[in-house]
């Protein structure tokens, strides 16, 4: 099974496939058929088993598809079989968000710490985690394994963190700053961009009523 | 000038002119060529030229862009020259972040209310909103007039309240909550799934280091 031939737009629809999977898991549902899949996703149903047969398959005729372990498989392509360990850089009210999500624990994603600048940050402890000042970054990364950086601080500071965060070996970025980066080629970033999202909100709904408005 | 030609990915990219040019205004910057936009952007210069052209250009030849200009114009086209209310639904660490997040209110998006069951939170003011008991939702939606609801509470109760808001006739959703909804047409969702975002952080991080791990 070759993953490179596999295209950025399936890709994209995976975590989706996790997500449903997981809710039927929840609701000790064992098996369904990508018909059905099909209308909770709504994705056709050839389109479904196209994706899957990216990976293999998994479906049988007559059977459709186990949840549990059609979860687990694309849990394994989407690298969820593995524990990456995050800190998260900036413990405003989004950093403390990110913190406080338990259910990124639960798919493998361990925050191992929290850093501010905020004197009255400093010291606190979310979920256990104390927050540590920034001035003790470079030495809490060196002695962990760290995989993953969510940047949740300003903009203004966020780059040379990045750089910084990037000099001492992370690999992985999570970016919720509204800015870019200059980083190093080996280096991924992942991009939540709120405002841009807000944008295109605002941009679908003054196309939609903009005869209302005029 | 006709919009309805512009294509889903010139659209997608706008918002990222608008943060750019917004930067560059900050900076006190006049006037910006289009290879200089590129190299900032890491889109070619011909991209940019196309994709501006859709608006009727707004360059000149051996001038560039009006930086003002281009923003306010482009700020037009994404409907930023409107005022949209917006309620949040969850007043947990996302929905404080989302309300103290000053910058909405400077690109027109007002936050009118905020809403959450937890008594604890219930009365308390962010950035001078009080935080209001969910019961109070529909009186709140029919009494004041709401374009926006963002979705910042468990996927558990969030597809029962974006119908009631739906059907007290909200029109735009910006979805936090990992979780799809079943809502009339004329509705438009825009979403931003966290946990979706950092699966494809995972994945890509262990297809490009999956040599060294195993």
């Amino acid at each position: 099974m070759d993953k490179k031939e596999i295209s950025k737009a399936v890709i994209n629809r995976l975590p989706r496939y996790y997500r449903y999977l997981g809710d039927l898991l929840e609701k000790d549902v064992v098996r369904i058929s990508s018909k059905e899949l099909s209308k909770r996703m709504k994705v056709t149903a050839s389109q479904i088993r196209q994706d899957l047969n990216n990976f293999g398959g998994f479906g049988q005729q007559g059977y459709g598809y186990n949840v549990e372990y059609l979860h687990t498989e694309i849990g394994k392509i989407l690298g969820l079989d593995k524990q990456y360990n995050i800190i998260i850089i900036g413990a405003g009210n989004l950093g403390q968000a990110l913190a406080n999500y338990a259910d990124f624990e639960r798919r493998g994603f361990i925050v191992k710490g929290i850093f501010d600048v905020n004197p009255r940050l400093v010291g606190l402890t979310i979920r256990g985690i104390e927050i540590r000042n920034l001035d003790n970054l470079e030495e809490f990364v060196k002695m962990n394994q760290i995989d993953i950086a969510a940047l949740a601080l300003p903009k203004t500071q966020a780059p040379q963190v990045a750089l910084d965060l990037a000099s001492w070996g992370i690999k992985g970025f999570w970016n919720f700053a509204p800015t870019d980066y200059q980083l190093p080629d080996d280096v991924i970033v992942e991009n939540v961009h709120l405002a841009e999202s807000l944008m295109k909100l605002s941009y679908r709904l003054s196309e939609k009523y903009k005869s209302v408005d005029n």
